[in-house]
């Protein structure tokens, strides 16, 4: 039976409204039209031309036949048109499916045949290498090629596409009566991980998701409206953690970057103001090791955001002394980057900074709009004590979590087995409710903010002739926080130095996944031949 | 034919969770379970302190049989069970009926009555209005009822229930295992409007909604963690606007108090350093108007909001010598409180107070998280151009929305005809997409077939320094069809006669605005302050 308060009472369109991150670009338009929006270079433009441009790019899109479900890919790196595209592509119904721009012709042709994308906006930086893609595709659909200007791109630009990106812009309407999402559960876009083992896995959003992590980042750091973001986060990054739709959330201004280099985030730091960043343990660690003359006179306060690994000691006592306040959060792809966070406390700033660094160090609990996350016993799905050495899987529930992977409901449902999502990563509860991880699942390796999978340079080792057994293992590294490290059993009588393997390498890997040392031994084994690479691991962290 | 992102993607238990604010006090004592959260007289109440009593209270509940879709029933001042009553009875599954502590025993008979409430937590101050009311039931329910006891009641308490509110928690579980709601569109509270006419209906709030509010409250005002919040608003009035919600996803304080009182709020200012209150404009005008010794040594920011009425340019400037941020807001029960809000900006700072006031004054553009309010002709459901002149109907759209009237399908259908709430006020839109009430629909008087806001004869009311509330309705006539008549409540002690008004509104007013009858009286108001029109219409009906 039921009860009275749920007799006639039905949803209708006055009282339920999809939850959407565009409604904050419509109501920043709205409410501060004049207000900055976007900085780059010698560019200045406000919330309502961005409004109005992200219109025209729904608009151009639509009337090319591109909407609902399509896909259309970007090769973007931080510019305007990355910010625009995270709401003119789903404004026209379509889903944003922004590429990683480190990866190689094969993988980028992979995301697109396997995302079917029906447009891909290129940056001049990338035209080479896209166009290389485009051709190795193995089903050569139509596709609407984009070629997106940028003054500040320094090489000479290649046009391989068949319109502009203004161009295109042009040919759209500013007014497009473009219609928020029917339901919140929706698609906003297409992530593909690096993939740990085997095929990158194409991870997708949904406006729920993309609008709650979005306000998540709003309630950590309390940032306030009009709030001054450098993208020194890539955007290809899970959507750049979903600022994107925090900046418009907070009409702040998005202070766009090409690259990340440490001159040109102090430049930006005094010239612009700004208050907030994110970034990978890599980039931090170039401001605090940037020469004294170029940090002068940053007067206001800054905060920053440190994920993919924790924070070292020596990073944070160097964030300090430059007066940025860093926040170490934790995430995946899969639930819109950080999702869980080491929040800190006020008795923590009494400790030495070697406490203040392990304290940090932890992942810490569930995001705001987070609903959970905890580490479980994975075969009987209980949770671990909080105890502080009881190991266990890190495991989130939660509406800031993708659909799932496109067209892949095996690795769907395996990842969430049980109703929890299965993170791979062990981890234990301290006494004070914090998770930290214990073990990073094993095969990956995060160079620069980059996951590399083992297996994958693992492969392109096992096509050297000479090569009998190869192993792959992070090797610390104090730049790159880590790099992959080659271990490898030569074949009887093979000859063949470490510069060979890595020349093997470059030819079959993406820069950034080449081996930085290789090791000739014989590799340890368990009985059951499976090679240790926890041994490997020691062998790595001392040479 | 459906497209990739809806294939073999669907909602699980890992990645949709329903929106409750529930969630917000199970983060907030997991992550600072030392924090302070309740504030009343010498008792300081933690986080973990408060979650464990509001476990306690609805496990207590429970156990009594009061559970899923069950009404209790509070009558109850700024305390600290107000507080907890706000989660431990949604923990129950059950639906928080916040009564208005100014009802009289016949109006509180018949929200128990239609609300079917199975319990009621009863202040020793309304303990004897509550037993009366209980008797006038006309359905004699079993009910049970609980005596909340405070040390801060002057009076002597009175015991009308079989239990107290103390001994009824320590009979609860503190580590009681409470359920989320199974759905967001669930009932988590029942407000009665105060009904100017016919019986008071019953507001449906869902958990979505009271989500959705609660968070929009941060964002409107950037409200820090750990902000200090002053209870000057009713927790009765539409759930205090959703800030026991807020105040506990912001990990804040809730500085309770018994009584508005304007020594009582500067004092709480000074001792406790509140950052934050609501309130009706009448709060805000007692603190202009409190003596200078009570007002001394202020030093931080303080923020207020009101609602209600828009703010007049005297509480204005006298907030601001003050060292208050003030922020209008407009919203009605159906909407959670604010849903709209006159968001402010800097380039207003530079005008005049008048002009400041005027602009203020407004009801602006939609809350952060509320899709939208505009003004609509109600016979064609089409936008009003953004002329500032054309008037139509304010309404609402939005998840920030009730789910009906309870036992009510008609209303409801009525209130949410077209797929819009129809709020019954008039507006216009101004040039800059705000908008401005002219007045309540039925408020209006219609004369020599030209629209008479009473609202704007009431602001010339106002300006005249002897009035102290003014209030205007149509009067029948016999050419005119309809004439302005002004009903005045003079200030103490000052002398004016009705020619006087009238010499004082040619002057502000076109001619055939100016009331052609003025009557001086003490105004009649219902229990929530507003003052009763129709009992104004009968006697000009009768003059």
């Amino acid at each position: 039976m039921t009860h009275i308060f749920e007799q006639d009472l039905p949803q209708t369109q006055a009282n339920f409204v999809a939850l959407s991150p565009l409604s904050f670009i419509e109501r920043s338009a709205l409410v501060y039209p004049d207000r900055l929006a976007v900085v780059h270079g010698a560019l200045r433009q406000t919330w309502s031309q961005t409004y109005a441009r992200c219109r025209q790019l729904a608009s151009a899109l639509q009337q090319r036949g591109i909407g609902l479900g399509d896909t259309v890919a970007v090769i973007l790196p931080n510019t305007p048109p990355m910010v625009e595209a995270h709401f003119g592509v789903p404004m026209a119904g379509a889903v944003l499916n922004t590429l990683n721009t480190r990866l190689d012709a094969a993988a980028l042709a992979y995301m697109l045949d396997h995302g079917e994308a029906k447009a891909v906006i290129v940056d001049p930086e990338f035209a080479a290498v896209m166009a290389h893609a485009l051709s190795l595709r193995e089903v050569q659909r139509d596709i609407l090629v984009i070629d997106a200007e940028d003054a500040l791109y320094p090489g000479t630009a290649q046009r391989i596409g068949s319109v502009t990106y203004e161009a295109l812009l042009a040919s759209g309407s500013a007014d497009f009566a473009w219609e928020m999402p029917s339901a919140e559960w929706a698609a906003i876009s297409l992530n593909y991980t690096s993939g740990t083992t085997g095929r990158p896995k194409g991870v997708v959003y949904h406006h729920r998701g993309a609008t709650l992590n979005a306000l998540s980042n709003i309630l950590e750091w309390d940032m306030p409206k009009h709030a001054i973001y450098l993208w020194t986060l890539p955007m290809f990054h899970c959507n750049g953690w979903c600022f994107p739709w925090t900046i418009a959330a907070r009409a702040g201004v998005n202070v766009c970057l090409r690259r990340v280099d440490p001159k040109a985030i102090f430049d930006a730091f005094r010239e612009h103001g700004v208050t907030h960043y994110c970034g990978a343990p890599i980039v931090h660690a170039a401001l605090v090791a940037a020469p004294d003359d170029i940090k002068q006179g940053i007067q206001h306060q800054v905060k920053a955001m440190v994920a993919g690994a924790a924070p070292p000691a020596a990073i944070i006592e160097g964030m300090e002394k430059l007066g940025i306040d860093l926040t170490h959060t934790y995430g995946l792809t899969e639930i819109y980057g950080p999702a869980a966070i080491c929040v800190k406390h006020e008795a923590w700033d009494a400790l030495d900074v070697g406490e203040r660094a392990r304290l940090n160090a932890r992942q810490g609990v569930n995001y705001h709009l987070q609903s959970s996350v905890t580490v479980m016993d994975s075969a009987t799905m209980q949770r671990v004590p909080a105890d502080g050495q009881t190991m266990g899987e890190i495991m989130f529930r939660g509406s800031i979590m993708m659909k799932g992977y496109l067209k892949n409901p095996k690795a769907t449902q395996e990842a969430f087995e049980g109703g929890w999502f299965h993170t791979g990563d062990l981890a234990v509860i301290d006494p004070d409710g914090y998770i930290k991880i214990k073990d990073r699942s094993k095969d990956i390796i995060i160079s620069g903010g980059e996951n590399i999978s083992s297996i994958e340079v693992e492969d392109a080792l096992y096509r050297h002739p000479a090569v009998m057994a190869a192993a792959v293992v992070a090797k610390p590294d104090l730049k790159w926080g880590e790099t992959p490290c080659a271990f490898i059993e030569l074949k009887a009588g093979a000859q063949v130095t470490a510069e060979d393997i890595i020349a093997h390498c470059k030819q079959h890997l993406a820069g950034f996944k080449v081996p930085r040392a290789v090791v000739f031994m014989d590799l340890p084994k368990t009985s059951t031949g499976k090679i240790q690479k926890f041994e490997l691991r020691t062998i790595a962290g001392s040479i």
